[in-house]
């Protein structure tokens, strides 16, 4: 009997998180360690349960960028990126979507409903969920030749609109709604979307309390190779600086943009965390601390 | 960063009974230790708030015993008891419909809802929540002299039928109701009742999963003078055998037999539990050897 | 046969108002000689009850002044007043919720109970009904001396907000509320409120139709020795001219006060009647002339 | 003030009748003098609105006899009855239905809504409300020559079923519907049905509580010529012997008989009354004695 | 199976129609050929049928000048026409009445039914739906002598107000309302409305999407004389000149006003068409020529 | 002008079957030609709009056998059969699932979706809608040597039970759901599943009231030779005689075999149509004739 009023004192100390945030909305961003193996999967999806089951809303998007390359290599297709953005041509495309839909979030779905939740996987073409358009060719610049080449990345798109009567009845109906980052134009045509991008916009249109994107690093770093240099939390007028200062570089700088925008248009928070430790989920929405970077308003 | 993956760990492991008891009743007699101070009203209430926000619906009856004796005592009112049962003319009544609905409801609404709680005080007079008649004098034998008595207990009541109706009204809009065990009879008259007798009558109508009875005990003990003589399960064709025994006895009687009247009435599973451990309520619904006495089919 | 066609005309002629008031809600404040003894509060209950059948929704805020006074006496406490209001520590405090609630409150539920109603009694203090705070201390001029005292009352409360969530509940699932005058600070303290005032705001908060208060004067009267110089109906910008003139004076300052607060608020018309008059609540609402003071816009 | 109080006294009377009868339907037959005249019209409509704003539903079926034979006069047609019932060809059909649906009905509908209350006219054709089909020819002998004849009353039904889904959406919204005895069948033709028989099946299907008869008559009379002989209840198992003993006789034989059919099929009582008393409706609904003669299990 | 393919692709073709109109109201005026003799009228319900099956709001206005003129012929009334509108006095109103609502109404309704719709007639008068005073008396000029005269044309109303609360129920509830255009004053009295200017005025008032009114003609004529001058489309800022120019004249100038005032007034647009033509309804819906003239902003 | 009227002929002659199933569900199993290419996918994806339109609601299940083998072809995975049953393996079955769910469904849905629908893609494993579990292997002989081998087709599955809730919250939103036949496991393995099977079991359970197979037959033809020997009707009773005539054979014995079982377990009538002719599904719903095979009990 020694340590369980312990145990009972850490479900006290989660009730003043649990009320905060009762029947709010938390879009969740799947994506790096927490999806790469059977392991973290099940722990991702369980962690995603308890909130569910404690009273709050989640609602999944996932990537999925290396078991797309995996699955095109097994079909003896070769991935192409130009300056790290993967060239889409039809082909691409339909594996694109049949990874994303019909595995990875397939493999959610199963996965969550084995710790007790509801999930249903939906596609952005699911009902026009996420209508896009093509993005428009664009100019880049040779690094050497400082030349400039117009690039076409093909069927790559950007968000049009989002019709989410469909998640609402999800999460009306306590569904857990898992949501696969592919777009449709109007022509019915299947459009590629980057993962962040769709849950920030969508967490924005269906006023999520948070958007939280699992990462494999710690968060917004003073210095890069020192975990310890973690920027708990950044107000959104810090960003340019932060930006300007090369303190948010490279591939951090789209992930905050994503959460700059989402708190603009009305999220309350928006959470950088690493997925590669456990239970990262839960401690960034139960502890004051938090354990990763928090941006908000 | 280092005790927190163990708590996010403990939040998992609460997980199978939140979902085992999600959108289920509970009723809780609060009595003895729980109720005896600010503080362990305080804890008491904060736990049933939990248990709410988890999704539980915790329904609360409580006691009053010792808190009557001394509001009749400031009053120059003497208590009479005979053989432990308290004797009830039209004055006593009086002051124990005002210290039960008056003073121990109101208290135990204000903690439920300084903790985020919404709470509701409710008596059996209410819309005739409990409709009830006087018992009828029964007959005592003088342990000296061996004589019989005629005793009257006067204004005590026996539960004839009970409406519902409002209850689940509370429930179903998500408020807390406690209840003070007070009945009326078909002229109007008050009637006080046995405040287990009361959670458990109800907790059978309502279709409650659980009945949890907060005591001073660590619940049935093989041995009473050794604490670690609990016997942490009793089915209900077990206990005459017990009584028979003297393992159960006394003051436990009536207690228990509450508790198997609940449960032939469809109630899945009666607690007897010892309020003087901090978090009692969680560590019994929450964890798998629980802490008290368990009684089931 | 021969009365009763007189019997049936006269229905026919409650007709206009019972359309008038069809679902409208009205706040009936309970004091002086309605509450007197069981026989008026019979009488007082059956015509609340007869309002909610003939489509009216009436809600009750009682006060308990005199009752209060003799708990205390009983008790052995001696009640203190200052310029006639009751100074009011911690103790006193107690005894007045135990009075309201669990005494008159109880009473008040078990006769509309009686009468065929589906009453139920609640606090400021369930789920925060009634959040108050302590009022500031006061300076009073000695009458003889012509010192200035300030004077703390204790726990004497003004209302700071209302959460009516609760009322709406019960008038939607037609039950009439029985609203006890006390209310809650920020940290859980009981407050004493006049519950002439808790009734104006109330009444303004939920959309009441009509305050009626029932007294034990016809009204306001011309000449207070005359009851037959009662003053039917009043403006609301009468009435400083009215005090001014000495008309309105003493006792009835504040609940004209309360009136017009609460037209001014949006209630259509205050009513102060005679409670000593049989059915006066049903005269003044069934009847064209009315039979007591009525203040409107 | 002198008569008020007494005025209040009534309606507190009242009130047992209001409670029993809340949320009930009763079924109402409007006939004879109870429709005779704009005044009578008036005060019938009036005492059945007041009903609806007392809590209670009630439904109309009204008949026409007289004004079809005033139409049909002014029209040049003579109308023809063999044994009192109504020959009925197709013009006549197109008369009958013209003077109900067209004159009698809207008439009462303007009277309800003229009193506060919200009517909408139906006849049994709309959305098949009554599906009926032609009567058989049936024999009739010749008094005089005691020679049987084959006669064929034309278009006149019998109820095959009903459809009251229609009825049921106009209580569920507080309308008082006033139905038209006519049918259709299945080729739909339009049947002439008699009025007294729409009420009393109309009331069983839809678990009326009362079916009330408007006559010109007292009720059931002993003496037929001695009004005071009023027969004021009788037991559905009496009508028989009333029958052979001559006591109900001629026209009163359908409508009792009317009667024993709706309370065989669950009405609870059924109510032959005066309708040249004024407020006959509410003198039989909310007195104890009633006016007329009372037919029950 | 020759000629099935070729019926599967017209039910194609109407198909973007059919998704255009889906749960959108469309107002229809019955009026001329439409509902000349059993046929016609046979025809144009089961088009009106189809509408509310393939998921389109029908609702029905009717006129009714030919029925009414032969009943007041064979009652022996004359009707009185001044300059092409009918006095109407008490007598005549009566009249009107009965044949709109006891006649013709239950006809259509019965023929609605037949072909499986679910019709309910109302009038006017049912609970207040049109609530109209009597138009005041005009002068007109005397086309011989030039005089002017005061023309009272008796019971002729103009519509003040809707309650088009019934209305919504019926087609909340799948019913198809038939209307018939009398309308009701303040006090009771019924009066005879023009039934385009109910049916613009209603179709406005409920949102309606289009309003039909089904003539005798073709639509619009540039050359009265030639059937083929057809014009197809007008919008609303060109009909003064199509006045002026005497395109539009006579008969046709208040029902282009109907349509201009119920576009103006929020419908999308207004059809007159031919009525003669089978399925007239169905081609102007669900074909895109149409076949008559369309009126639209 | 000419052709139209015969256009909205054709519109009404579809009326009774409109009416008949109105509002019922029918069970659409896609396969075969109906999805041999855009153009084929496009005009069934047309017709199913259709369906919900005019007041329908179709449920899709889609096949996939010629795209799955396509895909393995790609991805270097040489299929393998046993006697036409596909052998899977775990490599296998995440081909299956990913072509079945992300590439045919997602397909079908962006077509619905293009035509006017609103279509969502499910799987078996959302929510559990289809739990399953693996086939045992069975034994099979080998028709040249005689001998029995004992086969396991790897990852196969039997349906053990259904989950519509999460198919009745689509339907009853208007949505119309796609469903890929596979199952989950209670270890939430995926099994790939035999498309008709799932059909005809869903249909089953959520009360279906056709089940429509959409092959590359005619239907059971007499003489497999001769299309024009269809029988166009078939009692469940007469199947079994009909596989021992050899008339019904091969792969058309399942197919039956499940329309047989849907019959019994209350579906009303199934359906072997012929996907190759266009339009096939709205010529077996709308013509009295059908097209193809009915099995009806």
């Amino acid at each position: 009997m020694d340590n369980k009023p312990t145990k009972a004192n850490l479900l006290i100390e989660a009730l003043p998180y649990i009320k905060e945030f009762h029947h709010k909305k938390i879009m969740i961003k799947y994506g790096g360690h927490a999806m790469i193996d059977e392991e973290a999967m099940n722990s991702t999806a369980r962690d995603t349960v308890l909130l569910k089951y404690v009273g709050i809303e989640p609602i999944v998007v996932h990537g999925g960028g290396p078991e797309i390359t995996r699955s095109m290599n097994k079909m003896g297709k070769e991935p192409r990126f130009i300056k790290g953005l993967r060239v889409t041509d039809e082909e691409t495309m339909e594996i694109v979507t049949m990874v994303l839909v019909g595995k990875i979030s397939t493999d959610i779905v199963s996965k969550i409903g084995f710790h007790g939740g509801k999930a249903s996987g939906i596609s952005g073409k699911d009902s026009q969920l996420i209508v896009a358009s093509k993005k428009a060719p664009h100019k880049i610049k040779d690094d050497e030749t400082g030349e400039e080449h117009v690039v076409d990345l093909g069927l790559v798109g950007q968000i049009d609109s989002l019709n989410t009567e469909l998640l609402q009845m999800f999460t009306e109906n306590d569904y857990i709604p898992v949501i696969s980052p592919i777009g449709i134009d109007d022509n019915g045509n299947t459009l590629n979307l980057n993962a962040d991008t769709v849950a920030g916009e969508i967490a924005a249109e269906i006023d999520s309390e948070k958007l939280i994107i699992l990462t494999d690093v710690p968060g917004v770093l003073k210095d890069p190779k020192d975990p310890k240099s973690l920027i708990k939390q950044i107000k959104i007028d810090e960003v340019d600086d932060l930006i300007r200062d090369g303190i948010i570089s490279s591939g951090m700088i789209p992930k905050i943009e994503t959460c700059v925008k989402a708190i603009e248009e009305g999220v309350e928070s928006a959470h950088i965390i690493d997925g590669r430790i456990e239970h990262s989920l839960l401690l960034e929405i139960f502890t004051t601390k938090g354990i990763g970077t928090m941006i908000t308003k």
